[in-house]
């Protein structure tokens, strides 16, 4: 192992994180860092690598530190999406430059920062002799980017498997739209993705009477979708919302009417709907815009997720409180936004998400401001002391 | 050259011509299968070969009997369209199958039969003695069912060059949709394609705020387009008619908007517009259902084709006495159905066609009446002595 960064500094923590070229799935060398920072903060790590047929191995993280006491995990990702076309970058996206009041890379606030940041924080308690009793775990996969599948779900049904039992959880996501102190999210809208395909026949455009073009009845189908709002949310959820995301004809002739043509969408809904019955009304949609004249399927992609709402007054108003004292900003409760590993993680404890501000994630020159590592350091560090002191209350 | 099938039989013609596999751009021996007939007939032949960056080289076959005189012109193509799955055809299409009275094969009634029936018309003529004084010359191309880039146009440029003068063309394309004698075609409706694109944002689904969809745009301006007929059509021609042939994102995620969406469409226009009047209206629709919300794009594919009528009398009455003659019924004039290499040579001399019945063409199990072949020989039969009585006065 080459020297490690210093322990209580959260910048040099995540720019060597981000000189680990963990695009996923590969690692890197990410994991092994941070197993290297955990264990030398008194954790006890092991890296269990999943498998599974048509999909990339996947080597995960768990990383314990205490025996006893009321237990508190923190939940994360390695892997990074791809940097794109590295010459449009303003700096190498895996050469941890700093810049102009930033920390610049990919990873830098998804979520490298936020796993540094809370590496930061135990290490300065634990520098300062401040560190709370009782069980702190990492919880960190390298397959958030990718399938999901040799990821978090079974990293936390190998826990369960050898015992672990988890009281509370905090994922490192970034989940702050301006600035830190934004927002903490308390849940998650549902997702449902699904194919539209409409039937026709094929045929000649010289001759449409022999042929029936689907086209126009698959433009009817996708308007029936998309043209109502499903909802307009309630005081725990934004509305859902429905995206196509492609039509798909495919046909390179210009004198071909086609005989199908699809149309692939996505909803993300809030809890006024189960998967079923967002299920039941898109296909009463269809089926009236439909009539007897258009033959349609709707076929749903499984899994798909349902919305949950985190409820424990204690978590989130420990985390609250936290990011209040830190930024001077009372956070709001949010449950807008994309999915995380939080909707597999909320089946066993307690769960919300609080990390760095999400702006460039997944864009060319992703970044952080050094200040809002600083900042997230401090907020977790709030945080550990807080959530102890209610916890063992 | 292997023995040549008898010169007065049009289904052994046509059955040696199904046994070249001539599939486009493809020859397969057609061309110098038909060269050779045309030959034993009094025909002088000639094969020249066009060419062009970025397509197949094609062969062609221009063969004139007579030297003096009046010019008709037998228009045609050997190469035929892909048979598909082979493996769904009762028989195998290039085997010549004679079965339930029909001959099967691809190429049957689209055009080689079309080909057969006019060569075995000339050898009954010349067979009897009975064949008139004039010019008439093949006008055959392998590149109808490709590009139509080396084929009749350049055929007919080739033939003009050497000082060839055409009176009347004949094409031979399948013409009737039901039975022989029900149609001649004396025009075509013109074709323009274009390709609309709507450009937007590209963003994560869960977040619809931070993108721009074009789907839902690209919708409305696909309804924009096709929901309203064109008109209503005239005494000449049918109405004109848009068919959107293709839509396409080709967005693999399912939880990204994409930038841009694009729909590919054909028109078949009547003489109530020209390529330049038709683009207009389709531009102000657009622009209409556009409004200042949506950037779109259309760009319509170059060269467009008009629409055109033939109006040659003596060409129209004679054949279709001759159809009459033979079929006992009175053709309709018809102006609908697809383009023909008929647009290239309107150019040069009035031009009509009449061929099998095009039921099957394009399709698995492409098959010819042998009824119909004997039919549609008796019919040019006709029409070759009733154009050269009229075309002498």
């Amino acid at each position: 192992m080459t020297m490690l960064p210093p322990l209580d500094d959260p910048v040099a923590i995540a720019r060597a994180l981000l000189m680990c070229p963990s695009v996923t799935p590969a690692d890197g060398g990410a994991l092994a860092l941070v197993e290297a920072i955990a264990e030398a903060l008194g954790f006890a790590g092991e890296r269990p690598v999943f498998t599974a047929p048509d999909t990339p191995d996947v080597e995960n993280l768990f990383a314990r530190r205490g025996d006893s006491g009321p237990h508190l995990v923190f939940a994360g990702h390695t892997d990074v999406v791809p940097p794109g076309d590295v010459a449009r970058w303003r700096h190498d996206p895996f050469a941890g430059a700093i810049d102009d009041g930033h920390l610049w890379g990919r990873g830098a606030v998804d979520m490298k920062g936020g796993i540094a940041a809370f590496l930061a924080a135990v290490g300065r308690l634990v520098r300062d002799g401040r560190m709370p009793e009782g069980r702190v775990s990492l919880l960190i996969t390298g397959d958030e980017e990718g399938p999901s599948i040799n990821g978090t779900p079974k990293l936390l049904a190998w826990a369960l498997a050898r015992g672990e039992r988890f009281d509370a959880a905090v994922v490192g996501e970034p989940t702050n739209p301006e600035a830190i102190g934004d927002a903490i999210k308390v849940g998650r809208r549902g997702s449902l993705s699904g194919t539209v395909t409409v039937t026709g026949q094929q045929g000649h455009v010289a001759y449409p009477d022999l042929a029936d073009n689907p086209i126009p009845k698959l433009v009817r189908l996708v308007a029936a979708l998309g043209d109502e709002p499903l909802d307009t949310g309630n005081d725990r959820f934004p509305p859902s919302n429905l995206e196509f995301v492609s039509l798909d004809v495919g046909n390179p002739a210009w004198n071909v009417i086609p005989r199908d043509a699809r149309g692939r969408f996505n909803v993300r809904f809030n809890d006024i709907w189960t998967p079923a019955t967002l299920e039941a009304e898109l296909r009463a949609r269809l089926t009236r815009a439909a009539g007897n004249a258009v033959d349609w399927e709707l076929v749903v992609e499984r899994p798909t997720s349902d919305s949950f709402l985190t409820r424990d007054p204690g978590l989130i108003d420990v985390l609250a409180a936290a990011v209040e004292t830190v930024t001077g900003r009372r956070p709001t409760l949010s449950t807008s936004g994309g999915t995380s590993d939080a909707r597999y993680i909320k089946d066993h404890c307690p769960v919300v998400e609080f990390g760095l501000v999400g702006q460039t994630m997944h864009k060319i020159d992703e970044r952080v401001a050094v200040a809002d590592l600083e900042l997230l350091t401090r907020v977790y560090e709030a945080f550990l002391v807080g959530w102890f002191e209610t916890a063992a209350r």
